[in-house]
């Protein structure tokens, strides 16, 4: 029997991902911070616009939650709680700490509820397309009645371990993601030091051994000057914190990645924060001559 | 009328590509510095194997080059140069600098031959399924008439500009490469520090935004502790010392570049040289606790 769902935080990726639950004739409700952006998908969708995420979690099997920090996502769950009834379904697919998946399973499990932490890569195109890649943290039986649900959003859903080990698999890939952006961006900077032709440079490296996603995805306007998010830079330097703090507290060095936080952190004071985060070019190509 | 070709540089890489050229019908004889590679290869085809590169281009319209370094290119031209006949075509595949593409060049026009170079990415997967991406600087004309010869051992052929801008290519994909190989060995090490199941993290990243060719061909192998080449530290280490060379004269820094030449000498002093790159793994393991 399919899961009534009501879906919370309506950002880039979770409209999108929101819109392809309301295709697979799932999605029941919304809940945004910003009012209006719920109001605005409720009445093109044809759904409901609940007014608090406990009125929300009363009237659904399955509540996903898709906002941006480690304090949102505990803030919405205490705002649940009081609606929440036995058995419904949590699941968290926004980026935070493996700490605050634990904690608010905790809190879920406390009222009788079910909580999988089910962080996404693939980018706006991925959660436009719904073919996201889904890292997921929890029960494998809540796992087994997630599965239409996650199935609606992502091409391919990878058990990762107990709560918490979604979160830990994304805090990965974004320290993976950080140095593939720091390699794209330092071979291409060079590519244009040595005044090649950029749009074949992209080309014939992106067939080859060093072929990546970003590069054939951002690469094209990038260097173009076009940096339209996509993955805000403010977003990834606020997961790679989370990163770095999880990297220290296991004595594991993530160059890469604090060498990435700081080009952020420059790239956020000169104003680019909202900017995809292929805007690390900026940076790489103001420091060559 | 396809052209008569001989072989010089039956490495891993060169004898893939030969015994390609070989399928297409166009290999008539090969020449390697140990000779009983060259012999070995020669019986095995059915073609000959010449005793020095004179007369192998004596007696061919396309002479195809794979060896190691610059010195060996100019070595080999020398000695190819007292055979060679009037438009005479010699590709040059192996990865050097674009000075040393432009004396070659130099050399061979005042013998009166052509010159292309036109190095390779795609690792021993490409050269031996004739998928690689083919990188070529030169006279367009001397590419039209090698563009039977390259699609034998490639399936990505792109023009990137005159004499030298081959070799500029693919120093900004070997820098791409080198900074992509930080990016993977950084994030499964952390993985590894998270304990998490390394297969299924592989898998799920590989599968979004941080997707990328080495994670995908190498991740599985280096984290299972195999290091079988695939491409060798020396040889990236000899590129990245040819790139770190051009950037110097652009006054453009190549941060990731520098830490990879930094950790690939200490995995060449532990006697890793001749290991895959993916080998990098180690270095960054064994400094995780």
């Amino acid at each position: 029997m399919s899961l009534t769902t009501g879906f919370i935080g309506l950002g880039a990726m979770g409209a999108a991902m929101a819109r392809n639950l309301h295709r697979a004739g799932l999605l029941t409700t919304v809940w945004n911070r910003t009012a209006a952006k719920a109001q605005d998908l409720a009445a093109e969708l044809g759904i409901q616009a609940s007014t608090e995420p406990a009125s929300l979690a009363a009237q659904c099997d399955c509540v996903v939650l898709c906002v941006s920090a480690d304090a949102d996502v505990l803030a919405v769950v205490d705002r649940l709680l009081p609606g929440l009834r036995a058995g419904t379904l949590v699941i968290d697919m926004s980026t935070v700490s493996r700490d605050t998946a634990c904690l608010a399973a905790a809190r879920i499990a406390a009222h009788g509820g079910q909580f999988l932490d089910a962080p996404v890569s693939g980018g706006v195109e991925g959660a436009r397309q719904g073919t996201l890649s889904i890292m997921v943290g929890g029960d494998t039986r809540h796992l087994d009645r997630a599965r239409a649900v996650l199935e609606a959003m992502g091409s391919r859903i990878t058990h990762m371990g107990p709560v918490g080990a979604g979160q830990a698999t994304k805090a990965v890939n974004q320290v993976m993601a950080a140095g593939i952006n720091q390699a794209v961006c330092e071979a291409l900077t060079f590519a244009g030091a040595l005044e090649l032709p950029l749009e074949k440079v992209i080309e014939v490296t992106g067939a080859g051994a060093a072929g990546n996603w970003f590069l054939q995805h951002r690469g094209p306007t990038m260097t173009r000057g076009q940096f339209a998010p996509g993955f805000k830079v403010a977003l990834h330097h606020k997961d790679l914190c989370i990163c770095q703090a999880m990297a220290k507290a296991l004595d594991c060095t993530l160059p890469l990645a604090d060498m990435t936080l700081a080009d952020y952190r420059r790239l956020m004071d000169a104003g680019h924060g909202e900017a995809d985060i292929s805007a690390l070019y900026l940076e790489k190509t103001e420091r060559t001559p």
